[in-house]
């Protein structure tokens, strides 16, 4: 399973189309995200992503860490949002 | 139960202090955020809240959600986190 990368550019649908398709598939999403724009897209992709899979009668939360992750050589702190049914 | 609302420029550990406060009290805390920068701050302080509660035996999740918010009587959409344990 790959792990969604999100930026601040990206689109929100996209990404809430590849959360819900993810967790259908695998019943478990990795979101990532570096820098408040990014997260900040993240979220609301997931909160739409929640919509998508509650018209399936899947209900899902998230659970937020820390991780660093290798850039071009440099050690960055991104943060990981593991989205889960409940 | 008040709503915890978080700005871009908030302190990580004073809110996340607050969440994992809210949560040993009443078992649910409300994070509130508009803009970017705000939902990041509350990203990254339910992190460490979940650090200072996973020491108590809690394990937390988050799911968010929109909301429309009345700011000086202008109607915002701010990204309210609902943070439980699981």
């Amino acid at each position: 399973m790959d792990i969604i990368k999100v930026k601040a550019t990206s689109r929100t649908a996209a990404v809430a189309g590849a959360i819900a398709g993810v967790i259908r598939e695998h019943g478990l999403a990795e979101v990532q995200a570096i820098g408040a724009g990014a997260v900040n897209q993240a979220v609301k992709a997931i909160i739409l992503a929640k919509r998508y899979l509650d018209e399936d009668g899947i209900s899902i939360a998230t659970i937020p860490e820390f991780v660093d992750v290798d850039i071009d050589g440099k050690v960055r702190t991104a943060v990981k949002l593991v989205v889960e049914p409940i």
